[in-house]
């Protein structure tokens, strides 16, 4: 199998050599390890080792449908690292084995598979993630945009992390961990050919070594990570969980002057643009210089800010810069297909 | 949302409004259960009694593309939940939890959807098995084919199960659990639409009920069920997994004769044809008989048969009608693309 100027047949989905010989040579090789190397059908993880890290198991899945496939920051197969084990990591759990099901479009090019595979191999052994179980389908050319992926993730809650968004309580600060909208303009100015030169790159990052000290802190009551639907989705989230509301503070909100150029020229709203590495944390008042402090030190973490605080009336709303305060709808949908 | 003539829109996918009166209104209604209500990212399960049922998780992935959705003997979504709820089942597993991560093509019907989550819902009620987490991607008209499932799942091996390609040794019996290429044929009949009244339906069942008995038997050395590549394909992973060869008896494998007479028309062999509820057992000759018993006292099993033997020399080999012994070789692909 000659990399370079070959693409996906039908043959690497049927079962036969072709699918074998890709398994072995690309996504064996790359993501090597012992779950994997077993080559049963599923990786047998024991139970022994788990219970060794807290009392909850976690399990969570995302499909990856983004395009482009090749972003700057980043490319389809980062984003399907990042995404799963940020939800896992902002359930509290440490983000620890993940599944990893392809289905390529006839024709794909071998060697963007390649360079997909090894940033997601890449990603995974830099988070300490380990990619135990796979699966690849090939459908004709026209049956599928290039490349999808799926993960779907476990990890491990410590015990006495309990964090929730129906444990949001009035009174409580909301933060972000630092600018909104990077992944969403980067993928808006790349895919519309807007052609400006924003210098802003996608901000898709695993987000647990950012995430791990928070768990030793008492007042931390709910995180998310703003991704499809952006921080307005995860307010409305913790909103509807809660019972409470949120009120955010325009002038508090960390934006790139570019996102923001980007924004006010298309009429769209920093807060609805999808983020791939910030996280909205909840946390009881007490505790908003110690969560501040923790990101802050963080090289993800540097513009975090509290950007608002939850009240008692059940709405979600937004001050403006000149103090007016309105509510901040969740869109029917969000401006941009196919961001995640 | 009314179902009936509503297509599925951009909107669905984008992570507002849309999308979360889909999820509320279709999966959340039809695939209920705690975990899932709780609205939480990610699922989560108690270890504590996940423990309690054995000692190793088993985790495994699986994407759903095949075409047409719909075929005599189930749909694409009762596909999702039997297909990798057997790949825990063969490793000894008892299923417990899937994630559902569906890819919709804009203007898919949301009737067609609705009963495709409805069989998913049931198949997985019966089954025992809850679908606890989940994600929904709507793309471009054009983008997909109409729509991609993935599930993974999580299971418990109990304490004494050790199955294991590796753990085939020569002088086992190899045992299939009925007849053979039944998907496969009803599948090529339907799409190729050669207009055949095979009377053949797939074969697509949850095997978990006929595999639990199984794990109480001595001698039981390895399962797989036999989906994508046929039986075939698993004879080779037996025989490279173990080092040794495997001979199969053509007298002796159960094949309906609508799936014979479709196989000869087009030169196919239906070792090849995929099946989605047929089991292939590899057991020391001494555990024959009560595999066979268990396997014909269960509804699925009443076509289970002896089909051939391990061998020492490490080669996957047929011995025809005629008593001649040919090697039969895993095909570079196989003859239906989309199968599964």
């Amino acid at each position: 199998m000659s990399v370079s100027n070959d693409v996906v047949t039908m043959a690497h989905g049927s079962g036969g050599r072709a699918m074998q010989q890709m398994i072995e040579r690309m996504f064996l090789a790359a993501f090597d390890n012992p779950w994997l190397n077993e080559r049963e059908d599923g990786a047998r993880i024991s139970l022994a080792d788990l219970s060794r890290q807290g009392d909850r198991l976690v399990f969570t899945t995302d499909s990856y449908v983004i395009d482009p496939i090749f972003f700057p920051g980043g490319n389809i197969g980062k984003l399907a690292v990042c995404g799963t084990a940020n939800d896992l990591a902002v359930s509290g759990a440490t983000p620890a084995y993940l599944s990893c099901g392809f289905i390529l479009e006839e024709g794909f090019p071998l060697g963007d598979l390649q360079k997909i595979v090894t940033t997601m191999a890449q990603t995974a052994r830099e988070a300490g993630i380990a990619i135990v179980t796979g699966d690849t389908k090939v459908v004709q050319r026209g049956a599928a945009d290039k490349i999808f992926i799926n993960t779907a993730g476990i990890g491990v809650i410590p015990t006495a992390v309990n964090w929730a968004a129906k444990s949001v309580q009035a009174g409580d600060k909301v933060i972000v961990s630092g600018t909104l909208g990077d992944h969403g303009a980067a993928i808006l100015n790349l895919r519309e050919q807007l052609g400006m030169d924003l210098g802003v790159q996608s901000d898709c990052a695993v987000l647990a070594p950012m995430i791990a000290p928070l768990r030793m802190l008492a007042g931390v009551h709910a995180l998310r990570d703003a991704t499809r639907g952006g921080v307005n989705a995860i307010l409305h989230e913790f909103s509807d969980a809660s019972g409470f509301g949120i009120c955010i503070d325009e002038n508090a909100l960390p934006v790139k002057e570019a996102v923001r150029g980007i924004c006010e020229l298309l009429g769209l709203e920093p807060l609805n643009f999808a983020n791939e590495g910030k996280l909205v944390v909840v946390v009881a008042p007490q505790a908003e210089d110690a969560v501040l402090k923790i990101l802050h030190d963080h090289p993800l973490g540097t513009d975090a800010a509290t950007i608002g605080e939850v009240t008692e009336h059940p709405q979600v709303c937004l001050r403006g810069a000149l103090g007016v305060v309105r509510q901040l709808m969740l869109p029917h949908a969000e401006p941009l297909p196919r961001i995640c």
